[in-house]
């Protein structure tokens, strides 16, 4: 916590989508759920609503489970996936392999085996490998495949690559993970339904993400294979992820499912994520390095303009080495966010 | 998620202090916290200005940590004091022994020593025979003992027996826990301030409790031994208690430490328990249990009479074989709920 | 490692049946295991003859897994049986509970409750409380009933009595673990044959005891429960637990499972128990404390025999405060052994 | 258990050097100490007395505490220099990150970050790229740099490798773990002292193997740090590593140290794997890929070989595609065994 935190005007940011506020029907619909007493942890009548709504986008039998976090929400449905001994497949990418700190393995037991992509997309090539020793004591034995939608690298799978690798990991006595952080920016970004990537296309077990997608706090832990929801209300409650104001997150889930408010949301940021990498596209010191499909654009970016940029935007490097920056933009990113940001990188380049 | 979830009408409720919503004051801290971007995971100014509000009330060097519950803060504060092969000790009753699932056990890998208490607390009496074995290897051994103030019976510890317990501890090589869910209950009960019950009581790691205070979520890990705290932050995102949006978090707490906006709702709740137990012991039917020294109230009430009560207010029985039931209140119960209540009580015993 | 270690004439000890060594059979059954050649971690001709030897006893699709000792036996055992949301329900006095470091939560995950009893035996009524809270998700969820063959109170179930607590835990949901570390003394001290305390007495899970019994090390976990042991294996290496040179324990087994060696080496060490115990409770000034039904004598000794005593033989104190001493006879136990210990308290006592 | 078991005739083995039996100097020295009664756990003599050779040959303030098994030395001695949200750098082929079924990660809670490279060897340069985001807490954070002494390519690190990791690692606040499950092998291949490539090198942790070098059961976590070894023995007893008859490990570990056995035994091995590869090497149809430095070869073997040579010898296929094979030299492996095989190999290739 140092100078940056005193700062008295925020400026804007190309961070991460949680760098953004609140959409304001979300916080509206929060206010309206704060009206008198309701019994704690879930058993209220906005829970019900809103697990109603999960269960009209995604099918009748799912079930939801709402956690705080995008954290919690991974290393939860993968403990009600597994067991201490066997493997957790995902991209070297993935959130779960490098963004939590170790929390996969330290919930779950198990082990992350990470496989290196271009993309930051599998594919059934990439598993292979690794299903050589099933059986054998001394190895970890694999049992999830864990996918993040959108990717980390901005990018998205398409419903035809979601069902190879469903299949082949039915096929194999495997379960199909997704890491939907960014889920909404998935099915903007394909423009289809939410069910068409996950239900439809044989996900198992889905972390739907509501933090970067205008909500202040709260994911839902959903459950297409009725068997491995049995006793995850226990886990979550152990794992303590089991809020005791749940309206609280029902309610802002409730406002982000009704009126396609997600799909805004999400179609928003990822319009924002295309006009930003094409006007970089078109500065010639700069190279965009991954295909934008949801809200992210990579990009290298000459060295000595990435600190005269920071000095305005708070955003990542990606890779020191390349000089290769992440920039993400969110719901409330404005068209003046980019052009500013991007006349900024014209001066700073030159 | 049974009728109770559909009911249209909320009741009012004794259930506990998380069935009431969000103090008004700390709602408008919320909305206006909602403006603009700042970066995530608490590197913002509202962050910085509630750690300075904590160091305020607690001392200018104390840690401050916050995290999305109460089970979270608590296991995470005991996991900053220990190692796997050490004990917890703490009251039978204790909130992390019985109501988190286990969550102590998992996230820590230590035992819980519970022991047998009148009214929920500890004194250094109880904890002595613990220590014969110190040095066993066979043995877990014991290193923190971890009280609840104000206890799950209602009841409060006064700062003296706070001072022995932590002098014991001292003594003996342990460090002193406080889950502090209710500690502004404690804090207005005694009319001290926080410091006088934590930090200059010889507390070393202290959950400090919001979402029953009136906050919507939102606790705080605190530490005034400094050392405990060094890879804290590790631990925060490794259990999974690392809110990205934490400047919302941080503007609750903001609220609820400025003008004493936290005592007077735990004053008032007290209040409400003690106008609840007066008027509950002029009824010849029932027997209070417990001393009615912060907000709950527990009671024999004849048996028929529970499922009445219980058609029209929400809480719990403590006790099904002696028909012992919880009565909690909260900043907004109301002398109305009062009144109401104990004239169904008359009604239903007669 | 104090002046103790380095005494070059080792004394007689009653501290307990691992202080004896290895019987002469058990040796040379290990030397001739030491021929060539053989697959490790268990594929091998030594490893399927014990195997074979164990269904004899115990019936032909028993599942039987050998590790390296009692502690890991127990924890790889209950963490077939558990997901860390249960509870294991025991003895207070259970060697899972008092006497393996935490291992069981660390292992597990799980919390024990530990029930007080006057005699280290569980029995329905000590459960029965504890399921109050089934289906709360607060609450741990009981899913084992772990008791000790022979109890660490030298004490003995009764078939009749393993039959009520297992029918007990399989009408409720929950699983018979036995912690057999001396489940040979038990079956001497009953005259029944091993299956009659396990497998036909409803036992789900066994931990079958070599070290005790006179092996060098080695112990077994058995499965009546197939299901339980279909991912076992991997839990073995994981809990650090599969022996590579796995013939020298398989070997061991074998030469105790065959012409009743098992039998004989407990008979001998219960007779030892018995003797000693009658000749002590001839003394006026000691009181044998627990039924003598196995190799255990529990005896409150005047306090200051003790000291004198422990000079020229190892034992432990039970319970310093009322000055109760555990003594445990072993198969190398002599009929000398007890009378000249026997007449060294005559000596103290005066 | 398939057919293998009931073969009647044990095969010669390649497959590991865990499938030789135990060295008749060390059967000879269990006999010796089944002796009478001494305390259990390590405090008696035998133990002392091993203790004794091991700092004789390490060092005088080395702590020593003895295991039951490799796997169980190095989870245990990983958890005494790690907290949960550390990080463990290794080879990717090291034994800890693919052979312990999750071990590691189950007791430590940690990431392993598995490194390629060529040899199984690890070097600074290997290391540096992973030190980029120490103290962000996102990332797990790296702490112990584990090696493999030999590794499992069959290559050793020379004293001068050792000095250049050790010296990197504390200069950045890591420790350096060997695993020495073959440290007698990598010892007698360099023509040093034990302490010349443990202690003298700056290695931190140590597991020191015996089981590999003619011992049956038993291995040695060793500290050269003391720091790191004062809760160690309650690691131990936890992590069910605790041997009760502790005198039968000590008594192997004595013969071992004595009179140079550990390097005999090892130095016999070696030669035999010089032996066998110079004599495969000179085969046109085989390639040897990895140097020989210790007691193991790899070989490019035609495929249609393997299974003709497995009819007759036990060994391991190390890579499918590459029809890479691992053959592993032991105390017992004799010159007729490798002529046999040998000439079998020459046989099957024509």
């Amino acid at each position: 916590m140092g100078d940056v935190s005193m700062q008295t005007k925020p400026r804007r940011s190309f961070a991460s989508d949680n760098n953004a506020g609140v959409h304001p029907s979300v916080m509206e619909a929060m206010a309206a759920a704060n009206d008198g007493h309701v019994i704690a942890y879930g058993d209220d009548v906005y829970t019900a609503r809103a697990v109603k709504k999960f269960r009209e986008h995604l099918g009748k039998d799912t079930q939801v489970f709402f956690v705080f976090g995008g954290t919690g929400a991974n290393i939860l449905g993968l403990k009600a996936a597994t067991q201490p001994h066997h493997a957790v497949i995902c991209a070297e990418t993935a959130h779960i392999n490098v963004d939590e700190c170790g929390a996969p393995e330290k919930f779950t037991g198990c082990k992350l085996l990470g496989v290196r992509t271009d993309d930051g997309k599998l594919t059934v090539e990439h598993i292979k490998p690794l299903l050589h020793e099933v059986g054998f004591e001394h190895h970890v034995q694999p049992r999830v495949i864990s996918i993040s939608q959108a990717t980390e690298m901005g990018t998205v799978y398409k419903p035809r690559e979601l069902k190879a690798l469903a299949s082949f990991a039915h096929d194999h006595g495997l379960l199909l993970h997704m890491d939907g952080a960014r889920i909404a920016n998935a099915a903007a970004s394909l423009d289809v339904k939410l069910r068409a990537i996950t239900r439809d296309a044989g996900v198992d077990i889905l972390s739907f993400g509501g933090a970067k997608n205008g909500m202040m706090y709260g994911e839902a832990v959903v459950f297409f294979n009725q068997k491995l929801a049995e006793d995850f209300k226990y886990t979550r409650k152990q794992g303590a992820q089991l809020p005791s104001k749940m309206r609280f997150i029902s309610a802002q889930f409730e406002a982000l499912l009704t009126d396609d408010l997600w799909r805004r949301n999400a179609q928003h940021a990822n319009r924002m994520a295309q006009m930003l990498a094409a006007a970089l596209a078109g500065i010639p010191q700069i190279t965009v390095t991954q295909k934008v499909e949801a809200n992210g654009v990579f990009a290298l970016v000459p060295k000595r303009s990435v600190p005269l940029l920071q000095k305005k935007y708070f955003f990542y490097i990606w890779n020191e080495e390349k000089s290769e920056v992440r920039l993400m933009t969110s719901f409330d990113t404005t068209e003046g966010d980019i052009t500013n940001f991007v006349s900024l990188v014209k001066k700073t380049v030159r």
